[in-house]
């Protein structure tokens, strides 16, 4: 094995990697932390955009409930601490998945200020440091229960569901947020446009 | 939000998707899990295996110890609980990188053959399964010691570090291993062009 020591790659210089992975993908890495209450939007404006992404030849993946809760984070409830545990992971996996050199979407309601501001510290404290914006969905309640696909509010005004963001726990709106979709009245191609623009104005799509 | 509902993105359908990654990256998502003693050179195979993908044109990322102990599981100890944990998570995590269409490598003793079957399991359950290949780093003790670049089993061997794989702790090789690599007397070369010639063989890199 002495001559794999003789030509050992320097891959402790992480970015010398994500920069190549970058060069060969033609985009930079980057997370897109949607934030907003149940049924405001997320998930469909997320996969729309990974959508118009995947067919601009871009490499965007998305990340929300389906995909961790019932894998990654399946062994986590919903206590405060489990709450806050569930966002740190899906922090740190998109972290590693801007690393790799995806446009990463997150989808999830996350709804305490300090935990998102953990995620954007984790972003920021890469070396060199990793895009982070975050995106407020910004659905009034009303509208997010009259869509509510799942049936969820229905179900938490019953007092069927416990500790319900929006009707029986809290909300915090982002106060420092890249950008806020104010969906009300907007088409969902005119939120992931503007999400786009907003992309193509930090230099992470081309102009 | 009407207008959401009406051109909602099936996004149910992963595999429409991942097909569509896929197609664009110009190749298939899948995990090669290398697993063997401390300093056997997993890590060396994997980041030289992930610089010829992407010299290629491939995407491929590395998931190891720097980038997942210090991050994702940085909550995690040594424990036998925590060591299932942390090969559980870092499976799930290997599993969205494979499904967003990455060649995904990872590094890590991965001691148990329990934990390793409950990673190949997680990617034979995905629908459609995510090809996973586990290749056993088979070098032998002597030489891994003799290496011991980060003088771990001088360590181990004084007592300093208890419970190290290899030394006081059991490692148990693959028997269903997709590949063995036995690195003594093989040049690092060697080692990725095998790994490489098993990935066409597959049908995960072009012939």
């Amino acid at each position: 094995m002495t001559q794999i020591k003789a030509t050992n790659v320097v891959w402790h210089e992480g970015h010398v990697e994500r920069a190549g992975r970058e060069k060969l993908l033609g985009q930079q890495g980057c997370t897109i932390w949607l934030t907003g209450l149940p049924s405001s939007g997320k998930s469909t404006i997320g996969f729309s955009l990974e959508h118009m992404l995947l067919q601009q030849g871009r490499m965007a993946y998305v990340l929300d409930g389906d995909n961790v809760r019932h894998g990654l984070n399946k062994n986590l409830g919903f206590s405060a601490e489990d709450r806050a545990e569930n966002i740190r992971r899906i922090g740190e996996v998109a972290k590693l998945f801007a690393d790799a050199g995806v446009i990463t979407i997150t989808s999830f309601v996350s709804p305490y200020r300090a935990d998102r501001d953990i995620v954007r510290k984790l972003h920021a404290d890469a070396k060199p440091a990793l895009p982070f914006f975050e995106v407020f969905v910004d659905t009034p309640v009303e509208l997010c229960e009259e869509r509510d696909p799942k049936g969820l509010y229905k179900k938490a005004r019953a007092g069927e569901i416990k500790n319900f963001t929006g009707v029986s726990d809290p909300y915090e709106a982002p106060t420092n947020a890249e950008l806020v979709l104010k969906t009300a009245g907007m088409k969902l191609e005119e939120c992931v446009a503007t999400l786009a623009a907003h992309l193509q104005k930090s230099g992470i799509l081309p102009a």
